[in-house]
Order: structure tokens, then sequence, then C-alpha cells
């Protein structure tokens, strides 16, 4: 079943733009800078039973894109060059970085000195960068320093996604009051100002590697868009580093805002740096994954020295935030034995292990202080890991799991001393009523440093259908404050994901981020919502589908029934046939109220005054 | 594309049980009734460290069961004489409903004499049954009066599951603290006297038409299991009587509690025919569609005696529940004319458009008690419409949703005067931070009748993933306190659903449904999760698949990847091979722990009492 490993086919990855979209750019104001978006183009809407503005032009909607250079036409990609390297000259012109001959890991070294390797290995390496002695290159350092670096404005201006550009009174710009987005948060306009003081205080992440130029800066807090996470990567069963790229662009395709590849099998090295290379957004890993294939899956035997390695050879590929599961204590252990499934996450269970073989804590905590040196001189994030989250709804919230996030805790005050960046892991497997508990929780005991979790899941008992059990966990701990969500594929707890399964769980992810971002007040969140809800009552079915989350589907189901040209234009649908339709009999309703005459002052009578200013409908025939 | 209806064939409909599964009856004890359950057999677990107790048994897991008679091998099934008459007895029993010679319903009598429609009418159509003058055959009327019938016996038994009968010491039966499930629920065990008082109080609907003698007893009540409804039915595009009567077996194997049959085509009289005597779940439907297509689609056609006849047809083919939007008022209308979707609704958008071509109210509201005449002949529940209900993020929980809410709580009492049964239909689209404002103020305005809500979906821009946007608010309401909640499936807002998408839409709002039992605290919710987590722990592959919602998509899923037999019973799986797993790791932890001569004391010593306790693992090495 495992197939052989090869250098990926330049032809393999989608090129082409989402339908209906192209790729823009908006330029910075502080910095040089471009900053990619997409812009989704709309149809006019046509007023047939109005004489003086018979059309109304509908301006084209700016999303968050994450899709990279791979969707802008101009941009020619090799997959054997990689991407364009974005933030390299940001990155030197800051003056504080040097350049190593190669890699300064022993592994790293080995495996460039294996010929066997030449085959798959991706021919463009560049030679690594470094802090140079007594720097620290981390953004939350440039961040405390006052400093606003072209990241801090590209995120800012990627954040406002040209919404903060729209008139005060477009009719699209109505929103609910949202009830719980933060006081310190901007209210219509994120400013680089802002995000500098977020990555400042801790509150946000902004991961990106020195050695991953080729991102397109973003941050993760929860003062800005909920992002999600997607997770590949090959294991010793199945897959291939050509299959892991096809998923890595895939998954940015569809609005993977930061990407894990936890490969456990073979090549886990050459597959990284492929990924990489090739990545527009941050990567993500978990060090002893790759730590424990070298000691040949035997924890007892993981050393510091060899984790050491591991990270520097990782952090010079260019890896941008290291899961890293140092609040496995060697008194939260015991904890875990009476639990329905006693420890899930692979990394917590390597270091439980690895404790009670040494009867000592693990050299991930007794170490942390050099790892912070590390991840200081390439600016890594720590995403500190929960190792003993609930992986069953029976376990969710016990003892070892809240005495291991009070650890992580301590450990951020650490990092946070060496300006590394920390965001937290969390669970899991939680009921709806125990979600809001983890989330409080965690602001309280780890200091408002971003929660990342994985899910929640909040029942058991559906494998296959786990993005959707997880999406309801996920929307609501976003709503909550969660800034970055995980996603979870229908096949986990089953299999590794294909590439649709990556689709379905990133579709799912972004449902859940963006039901979050309406729940939370995200002041440009309703927008796209409010357009295609217009669209929808407009019968625009092309704008529709192009502003859909996946235009691809929403076309291809609505073909199924009605596949003809004609009928996309038409106004009814399969639902209910031509002459049977809700939206049909309103538009009726509208046109007898016009007819009636039905003044303003009659409608300000029925107390509708309120409504009328949130949500003015310049096309509606009654104020004509 | 529109298939010649024809009389469904024999051989359409899945017969065999879920793989793992099979039919069992539990008896009553106060009435002659047996309650049909799926019990799930379970494998034994190995523990090949435990010399003296190497095989725990694990118990079968009974669990509700909605599919019927069609999943009972030992049952002979044969769709042109439809399902048994189990209630038939019961209902006849209690000698207060007549024989009628044949349909009283002008046009149920017109089709009956079109010869026309020979080929394709069922054949074995019984004469109905009415009220004896003066009797009224509602549930709630005998709850009033003091009757435990069969039917809310059968229903006590259905929602205890056998879970009351579980040892009190049952490692599987410890659970989390719910924390909203009402005060009023009896803890662990549901008496036939307390379905009696729900019923009577209004606070729970029993739909059982005396002239659908088919259908199982089943309750919608926020004090009980959370349903689900599915919704069918052909349009004038698309889709034949078999095709619709496979969908309505199919949602029902997968978990339908009730089906609306929304055929909006020809031959719906037929249609809906077959679909009642083939259904072993209540049927709901919306006449006012029927009554449209009655004169052509014109909604300002429509008239009182028109619609009481169809009422009336209905009825005596043993329809369980009518939505009726009589809560659509004339000075209601116009509050929606600003809105970004106007009314979604169909049976709203009709209501409003007669409304306002008569200057009037409705017929439905101003004939409202002689619609609770036809009711309570009949035992047909009221599910009062939501004509009003937002069909977009920004018209969520607006002025006319919240108005004609209002009014259905006044035509509650209305009917509670009649002792008909009552639920309410809610909305729609609503972002995650305004839900439980609208499960609040229902119970509030409509005096605790049961909610019964589409979705809520929680943002727009989905379309082909609404059975996920919605599954989230579903989840969310239903823990709030909504009783039922009505599916959605991925072609929502693009086409009518194939046999794919019903089943889709099934398992997205099983699993709505089920994590709200869970966050209640339903006292038998949490069992049948500890029983999958124990077996995914065990590695006990085919005991949790046929655990799953879904047993054939697990397995499925399962198989891509590692598809021979032995991989079922092996110790690892696909995600990390077979040197690498954290589940492995885990029990290598616990024997560990139990080398090290762990005692209880130090177990203690650690702050694990409480967690013991709670999580009582018999199997677990440390304590052998």
């Amino acid at each position: 079943m495992k197939k052989k490993d090869q250098a990926p086919h330049q032809t393999l990855v989608d090129r082409q733009p989402l339908t209906g979209s192209r790729k823009i750019y908006v330029p910075g104001t502080l910095h040089d800078i471009r900053v990619a978006m997409r812009e989704i183009v709309l149809t006019d809407t046509e007023r047939k039973f109005d004489f003086v503005n018979p059309t109304e032009v509908n301006a084209p909607v700016t999303v968050y894109d994450t899709s990279g250079p791979y969707t802008d036409p101009n941009i020619e990609i090799d997959l054997k060059k990689g991407l364009p390297r974005l933030r390299e000259s940001w990155i030197l012109d800051r003056g504080d970085v040097e350049r190593l001959p190669g890699s300064t890991s022993d592994y790293g070294q080995q495996r460039a000195a294996d010929a066997s390797l030449d085959h798959l290995r991706f021919e463009h390496i560049a030679a690594p960068l470094r802090a140079r002695t007594g720097a620290n290159v981390s953004q939350m350092h440039y961040a405390k320093k006052g400093l606003i670096t072209p990241e801090m404005e590209y995120i800012a201006i990627r954040e406002n996604q040209r919404f903060d550009e729209l008139p005060a009174d477009d009719p699209l710009r109505s929103q609910h009051r949202g009830h719980s987005f933060g006081a310190n948060t901007p209210k219509g306009h994120i400013t680089a100002e802002f995000v500098r003081q977020e990555v400042a205080a801790g509150r946000a992440v902004i991961p990106c590697n020195i050695n991953h130029p080729e991102s397109e800066p973003m941050i993760i807090g929860r003062n800005f868009l909920v992002k999600i996470n997607t997770n590949i990567g090959n294991s010793a069963v199945t897959s291939s580093i050509e299959e892991e790229v096809d998923k890595a662009v895939w998954s940015c395709r569809w609005g993977g805002d930061t990407l894990m590849d936890l490969s456990t099998g073979k090549n886990i090295h050459e597959t990284r740096e492929w990924i990489i290379r090739n990545c527009p957004v941050p990567v993500g890993t978990v060090p002893i994954y790759q730590a424990l294939e070298k000691v040949n899956g035997k924890a007892e035997d993981l050393t510091w020295e060899l984790f050491r390695d591991t990270l520097i050879e990782q952090a010079e590929q260019g890896v941008d935030y290291f899961t890293i599961h140092a609040g496995v204590l060697l008194r939260y252990v015991p904890m875990t034995a009476k639990r329905v499934t006693g420890i899930v996450s692979r990394g917590g269970s390597i270091m439980a292990k690895w404790c009670l073989a040494h009867h000592q804590e693990s050299f991930l905590y007794t170490h942390f202080e050099e790892i912070c040196e590390i991840m200081k001189a390439y600016d890594v994030a720590f995403s500190l890991g929960d190792g003993l989250r609930p992986g069953s709804i029976a376990d969710a919230n016990d003892e070892a799991q809240f005495a291991e996030l009070e650890t992580l805790g301590e450990l951020t005050k650490i990092a946070w001393k060496h300006d590394v960046q920390v965001m937290i892991e969390g669970p899991g497997h939680v009921p709806m009523h125990l979600i809001k508990e983890n989330m409080d929780k965690q602001l309280k005991e780890c200091h408002e440093a971003p929660f990342y979790t994985l899910g929640p899941l909040t029942t058991d008992i559906a494998p296959g259908y786990d993005h959707i059990t997880s999406a309801i966990g996920a929307a609501m701990i976003g709503w909550f404050g969660t800034a970055m969500l995980c996603y979870v594929t229908p096949k986990e707890h089953l299999g590794l994901p294909n590439k649709q399964d990556v689709k379905d769980g990133v579709i799912a992810y972004k449902i859940a981020a963006h039901a979050a971002d309406l729940a939370k007040g995200h002041p440009g969140a309703q927008y796209r919502d409010n357009a295609l809800s217009k669209a929808r009552f407009e019968f625009r079915w092309e704008d529709q589908f192009n502003l859909a989350l996946d235009p691809d589907t929403a076309r291809e189901y609505h073909d199924e029934t009605l596949p003809a040209e004609g009928a996309k234009v038409a106004h009814f649908c399969s639902m209910c046939g031509p002459h049977f339709c809700s939206m049909k009999i309103t538009q009726e309703v509208r046109d007898y109220a016009a007819k009636q005459d039905l003044t303003a002052s009659q409608v300000l009578a029925h107390g509708l005054a309120e409504k009328s200013r949130e949500f003015v409908n310049k096309g509606s025939e009654i104020y004509l």
C-alpha cells in the first residue's frame, strides 16, 4: 500500500483561481508590501419593476485569501524551486541575522550528505539563517521594542479585507451586535499598531520562522479573525511526499491558515523540506515524532541532545511553530490511569512513557529555557501541547487535563521572558456544557496566550463524521475566544485523510471559524453573509455559488437537479419548481405593498424604524 | 428529468439489520405491548497481561431504534400492503372512534374515483377512523383525564432504552453532570406516568393520528431524548413516488424520528398514502402546499373551505401533525419588507400574499378553533409554523419573527383548550450568540410547548454544507431545550435531496441531538459514548464501528487504508502505524505503573479519589 517516495511533479497542484474570483494586492503605507487578497466579482441586480434604476451594481466582495501565489495566474510556479521568497528582504533588512554555511544539526548534515536520497531531495535548498549572537529575531521581541514590522502591517491590512474602505452606509455592512468581541478590539479597523500591541502582550502570535520566507504573514489571536489549522503527513503505513505536497497546497486553497506536517514515516526530513518550500502559510510540527523515529520508536531512548538536534534541524528548515508537550509532568501521569481512554495524544504518551521509564521530569520541562534560546534564534513559536487532553467525553475536563494546563501557564511566562511567542493547545473531546470552562480556565491560567484547540468533539459516537461532531465544539469554543481551530477530518480515528477528506475538514472548520467570527461580532464577518443572502434572494445563482466557501460543490449540487445554464438565471429553483417559490412570492408581497402605496410613515407606525436603519435595502420598490 | 410515477416495487427498501445489531422487544407491564429496540452485540475484551481474568465480557448496548419492522428479519414486509398495524387494537379498544365508509373529503373522494390513478394508487386503503361525535381522541385529552395509554407506556420504555436496568455500578454509566436537564425530569428512569404528566401539561407531544396505526409511538418534549425530523417530498421538477417511499424508509433506518412529506408536485395525495402506509414514524405535512396545488398556485384563490377539505383529506389518510402558519398576521407582513431575504417560508409567503390580497387576517387564524375541532377528531398535532422565520443571518431575531412567535403562543392556549397537542416551529438562520434568545423567548411566549427548529444555520456562506452550518446551531438549541430538530441536508438552498443527502442530513442531526442530550445530562446519553470509547481504546474495531451512528461508513473509511481483516483486530491503526501508537503507548504506561506496584493509597495521594469513583475501570491492571 505504501507508495514509493518521489519528488513531486510540476503539474501536481491546482493553479486556477476559485471560480468568479481574482487575486488582488493591496499596498502597504508603512512598508513596501503588497497584501494578497481574493476579490469575488459579482453580477448586477436586475429590477424588472423599477424603471428608473433597473440595474443595481453589486460591488465585488474581498475576502481573506490563504491560497498563496498558486491562484495568481501571473506568478510562475515551479515546485522544484519553491515559492517566491516574499519575506526574505524584510528579514535581511532588519540586520540581525547571519547566513549559516548549511544545517548546523548533525542529522540535517547526515541527510544532506546521503546520496541515496538525491532522487527525492528538494534541489534548491537555501543556506539557513539564524539570529546573530545575542540577537532575538522573534516578532514578540520587535513588538515589545515598539517596532512595527512589515509582517505586522501585512497582517493589519489582511485582517481588514478592505472592509474598512467600504462606505459607512453600505447596507451590507449592517450586522448584529457581537457580545463578546474583546474590549481591546478596534471596531471596524485593525491597525498595524494594534497588531504590534497584541503581539507584545502575548495575546497574539505571528508564526514566521526566518527560514520560511515563502509564508504570507498571518496572526493568531482572539481579537482577530478565527484561524484554522490543517494536519497532513505521511505515516509508516501510507502516503508519499508527492501526495503530502499536493494536500498542503490543496488545504491552503480551501482556507487552511496554518499547516501541521505530522509525518511519522520514512523521509520525514525531505518531505518537510518540500512542504515548507511550497507552502504559503506557516508550518508547524511535533518534533518529538521525528525524534522518536530516530530512536526506532523507543520512547525511553529519547535524550535532550537528540531532541535539541531535531529542533535545530527543523528550525533551520523553516518550521514556524513547534508543538512541545513540556507540560506532561511525572506526577500527572498516574492521573490518567483510570481514564476511559488514557493518554491519546501521541506526544503526550511518548513523554509519559519517558517520564515513567526514567523516574524524572522530561527533558522538555527541565531544558525549557534552552528550548527558548533556540526558538528565539529563528523565531519559532511555541505551541505548548496538551499531552493529557481527553480522548473521550468521559475524560473531559478532568484533573490530569487541568493540571497540565496550569503547567503550560507557568511555561508561558518563561517563554515570554525570552520574548518567544506562545500559543496553548487544547482538547479534544468535550461535551457542549463543559466547553466554556476550558476557555475560561485557559485564559486565566495561561495569561491570555492564544488558545489553539482540536475541535473539541462534542460526542464520541460518530466515527466517520468527526469533522461534524468537532465543528460543533470548534464553533462554540471559537466564539468563546479560541484563536485557532485545528481541523478534524471525516477520517479521524479511522485512517489518514485523502485529498477529499482534507477539503471536507477545511470547509467544516471554515464554517466553524466564520460562525465564531459572526458570534463574536467581528466587524467584517457578516458582510459576506449579507452579500450571499442578497444574491440568494435575488436569484443571482452564480454570485451565490461564488460567494460560498466552496463554489464548486454549491454549483455541482445545484446542477444535479437543474443543469441547464438557463436555470442559473431563473427566478426559481428545483426545490419548489417554477410556480411555487417562496422567494418569488415574497417579491410579489413587496410589489403588492408598493402598489398599495405604503408610505414611509406607515412603515414607521408599524415600528419598523430601527429595522429600516439597520437593513436599508436601496432597491426595495416600497421607497422608490 | 421528471420520472414517471409508478407504484413502488417490493424489492425497493433495505431490509438487513445494521451490522452487529439485532432487533429486540421489551414487554410492557401496564399494557400488552412489545417495544422495539436495537441491541448492539459486542465482543469480549482480551487482557493479555491479566492471567486471572484474561477475558472481560462487554454487555450488549441497547439503543433507540427508529427503523421499524424493516430491520426485523422475522417480519414479512410487503410495501403494497403496508406495515403491520401496531396500534390499531389500542385505538379500537378505547371505544371512542367510528369507522367511516370512506374519505369524507371531497378531494379524497374524487381521487379515489379517478380510474386514471389506478396504476399508482396504494391498493389496500383501509376505511378511515374518526372520533365518535363529541369524543376527543387526542393523547392530551387522555392524559388530562389521567389515562396512561399504551402509547404512553410504549414511549416510557422506549426512552429508557433499557438503561434503567443496568447495574448502578456499571462503569459505563458514569457521566458528567448535565446542568440544564429539567427539574421535572426523573433521574435515570422515565415512567409511563411521567409521560402522561408531560403530555397533559403540554410540555410534550405524541404525534399519533388514529389513521396511522403503523407508527411506533414516540414523544417530542424537552424532558426526553432530543428528536430529529427529516423532510422528503417530490416537487414539480423532480422525483417519483417510488423514490420518496425509498427515502422515507431510508431516513428511518438512520435515525429519523418523524418524517415530513413536503411534496408539491403531482399526485401528492397518492404519494402520501404510500408513505404513510409504509412509515413506522409519525408523518407531518404542510397542508397549505397541497391546497395551493388545488388552486393552481394562486395563493389569493385559497379559501377556508378548500383548506378545511384538505385537512380532512390528510387527517383521514393518517397524517400525524400539520404545520399550519396561523401566526402570519396582516400587520406583521410589512415588517418583512426591509429584510435581506424577506419571507423564506413557503407557507409563510403564501399566507402573506393571501392576507395582502384580501386585506384581512388569514383563514388559518380566523378559523383556528374549527381547525382544532378537526385535529381532535383524529388526534393530529399542531406544528405551528414560523412563516416569518429569518432566511439569513441579517434577519435573525427581528421584529417580524418575534411578533409571530407571540401569536403562536396565543394560539397554543386555544389549542390546549381543545386538548389538541401543539409544538412550535422555530428558525432558521441565527448566529450563535442569538440562539439562546430564541429558546428563552419561545418557552416564555408559548408556555413551554415543545420547540421544533430548523437548524438554525449559524452562517449563510456555506451552501453545499448547510447540514454542518445548521448542525452547529441545532446542537446548541437542542441543549438549550429544543425538543425536535428538523434536519437540513447538504442540498439545502440548492436542490432536492437524494438518498445520500438524506443520510448525510440524518447523521448530522443525530450528532446534534446526541450532543444536546449529553450536554443536557440525559441519564442514558453518555452510556453509548463510554461504550464506544472503551472499544476504541481497546482496539475492538468492529465494536467501534457497530456502536457508531453509521457503522457502514466507519468501516469503509477504516478499510480504505487497512482493508485486511487482520487489521480490524490489530492493536494499531493506519494513522500512526504498528510501532507508533498513542493508545499502545498508553497501555504500556498502565503496565509500567502496575509493575511499579503503584498502590491505591499512592493513587489517592495524587488526588485521584474522586476520579476513581467516577471512572472505575475494572480491567485496569493497576488494581489487580
